[in-house]
């Protein structure tokens, strides 16, 4: 078979240091990668460049989280539910393989030994483990650094003094026990991720900077053809749902071509409706064109709303809200919940303390059945274990969960990418050459 | 209880951004640290602060491997096997407890409800986890990150032009399932890592820059008494085995005093031999003292000896030796194996070929029974399946395994003792201030 550009770029990439291959002693295992010096290098330029966008330039806060995550986490935010691939088994090698690539090949027979395929079936993609011995935890390797994130949304809210918007970053490995890989580094088991969750007003995702850069124009694919716009006229024309989308995009494109993307070679693309992951209301990907993959997504920018938050708030009962001052401080009528803890104690025991605090911070709206959410299970609570009191209260404020813009990029599949797209192949005295001409900003040796 | 130092630093550690107690909205589980914006941009200062002494000063390569780590190299490496702790289980409320804790504390009992304790066992502390599904892989998350860099060593070594010495180095996670971790940030299951693994020929272990740094001092520890000596004085009089190891030892010392270690409360301390870690022969600790937990050990400087390479040649058969090359080539007379296919094949089917491989290899030093270990089994090979040769060859040197020294850096306990170390109370206008003095070199907020 004719080496293709990727083998091309891959070879090059293992003979001068960048990638190899993990475990190749051992036999090596489809999904994993080594940075070589040189590679490690690239990775890590690339990464205080995305620094440089993010953190010096945008204000974001640098944050590090465990990679392993508490199953309660990941429930909440319905990945172990939703986060999952279609599989289907072979009857005779008992291969895995997912249903999107049989079906995208047209196969309905194992590839690997043609044997029948069994029914098909979802696979949770998050790699499990446990925490400690005897009474352990379960658990997963995080599926995106968000989370990490998320959890801690209230702390930092606090640090960053109560003001919107503001957005806090994490550059680190992220997991997806892919079902069997076959894109070499394009689909990694382990990867690297550089993720931003920048917390908006939901009645307000304007951005500070964006009259700076709203004539700048950014390439858009809206699955018929390319077009070149400008930042304001594409929030107007409501081709983009709002600023703080757009400037993230925008944001997104000057660290892609600063990182020595090909500009021929990159788009933004709109997921279609039917494309957004299970937390997302719209959704952008930057993606980059490789010669044996396609157009691969790279980036993706997405309006998270107020999906995950809520989910935490609702889980655990823990006050994540922010506020939207008033003008003056405003006394309104509230009706409260006041819970009799001679009445819970008896019925639920070691819950009934946890119980009084989610009903204690409880908002009441209607008189309807009053149920809280405790380990993800809903717990009714008789009508004679509280009262409702209506009462005066002082309010600085109004609460509102915020809504999340999350710009996320796949630092390997750019890190491949920039290697093809600065792969050059030429002749001197007759002998063929294969060079990298790296951006000098990324450059693992700088001249 | 009164508030002890930790308890103080800890507070101040949250309430400024630098150290918050992970998923603690799920209520968190021992072991985990989320690290704040001050904390995490503290960590980055450090570790770039690290990467100034050992990537810029002594040269190393620093590489990038995945956290998730095949079955096959940690039973190799001797992981599987030897990476436990002793552990007791409550016979009534079933809590697990590492026998080292309940035997320092003279409790026979359960700490927890007081009741009997069941018999002691072994468990391995590395986080277990599988690779794809049907078919799948056993893997564990890396006790350490160097097993990443010993199993590219054939790749680095020729990345490296084949000189000795030369180091690689890598920072990272590492997991450590930890039985009850009980002394927060101290003993995490989930920490960073600064490792250097650098490469002597064990007939050489002089560093190249030792002579510029000999007269310097460090500062050791005896298990009984402090001292101050040269570097040269101590190789010399054999308190440290050689010069690799006392030259790490000194950039380590340099290290953790630029950070903003206070130098009273720094020191070196040898392993003693009941103490070393099964690949180890030497250890030097340097260990920081903290006012809870007394002496921690922060970094320790081991060397490993030929014992990695030599288990991971042993399980794969893969060529990673090193070179001492002869002034001019010599002709030797060496005996080869010479495999013979027609009877390997009917009698190891799939594997023959893989036992090709490692006999075609093989060093023929006696002519007794002749065994390969494929999957870490050990398989003799009958005598009708190969031929002894002696054939002349020509060799451009002598191979050897080479030796390694380890100087391996907990990032979160150096973080920790620099936040007590600068830790500070003030009183002003009768106020009582926390305030953290930490060295400019490595502060979140450069003045």
């Amino acid at each position: 078979m004719p080496q293709d550009k990727f083998d091309k770029v891959m070879i090059l990439a293992k003979r001068r240091g960048f990638i190899f291959p993990s475990f190749e002693i051992y036999g090596g295992v489809a999904g994993f990668y080594d940075y070589g010096p040189y590679g490690s290098q690239l990775k890590n330029n690339i990464e205080n460049l995305w620094r440089s966008y993010f953190v010096l330039k945008d204000k974001c806060l640098e944050i590090n989280t465990p990679t392993i995550t508490l199953y309660e986490a990941l429930k909440a935010s319905g990945h172990v539910d939703e986060f999952t691939d279609m599989t289907v088994d072979c009857k005779k090698c008992n291969q895995s393989y997912k249903v999107e690539d049989i079906t995208k090949n047209n196969k309905i027979k194992c590839p690997t030994c043609g044997a029948e395929l069994k029914d098909a079936y979802p696979v949770n993609l998050m790699f499990s483990t446990e925490i400690g011995f005897g009474k352990s935890r379960d658990a997963f390797l995080r599926p995106e650094t968000a989370q990490g994130i998320f959890t801690d949304f209230h702390l930092l809210y606090r640090y960053a003094r109560e003001k919107l918007p503001f957005g806090v970053v994490q550059i680190g490995r992220g997991y997806r026990n892919e079902v069997s890989p076959r894109q070499g580094v394009i689909r990694l088991r382990e990867f690297n991720m550089a993720e931003a969750e920048v917390f908006f007003d939901p009645k307000d995702k304007s951005h500070p900077d964006f009259n700076d850069v709203k004539n700048k124009e950014i390439k858009l694919f809206d699955n018929k053809k390319e077009m070149k716009i400008s930042l304001e006229k594409a929030v107007k024309d409501k081709l983009i749902d709002n600023q703080a989308l757009a400037y993230y995009m925008y944001l997104t494109q000057e660290f892609l071509l600063n990182s020595g993307v090909d500009y021929k070679k990159f788009r933004f693309r709109k997921h279609a409706d039917n494309e957004l992951a299970h937390y997302a209301t719209e959704c952008w990907d930057a993606e980059l064109f490789s010669e044996r993959f396609g157009w691969i997504e790279c980036v993706g920018i997405a309006d998270r709303s107020t999906y995950d938050i809520t989910a935490h708030i609702d889980s655990t009962g823990t006050d994540m809200y922010a506020l939207r001052k008033y003008d003056k401080p405003k006394t309104v009528e509230v009706q409260k919940i006041v819970p009799d803890m001679g009445k819970l104690g008896p019925l639920f025991k070691d819950k009934a303390g946890e119980i009084k605090n989610i009903l204690g911070n409880m908002d009441v709206k209607d008189s309807g059945k009053i149920s809280v959410k405790i380990d993800n299970k809903k717990i009714d609570i008789p009508k004679d274990c509280y009262k409702i009191v209506r009462t005066k209260e002082k309010q600085a404020g109004e609460k509102f969960v915020p809504h999340v813009i999350e710009p996320s990029f796949g630092i390997d599949r750019i890190l491949y990418c920039v290697l093809e797209h600065s792969y050059i192949e030429t002749k001197k005295k007759g002998e063929e050459y294969h060079i990298l001409k790296l951006n000098p900003k990324i450059a693992p040796i700088k001249v």
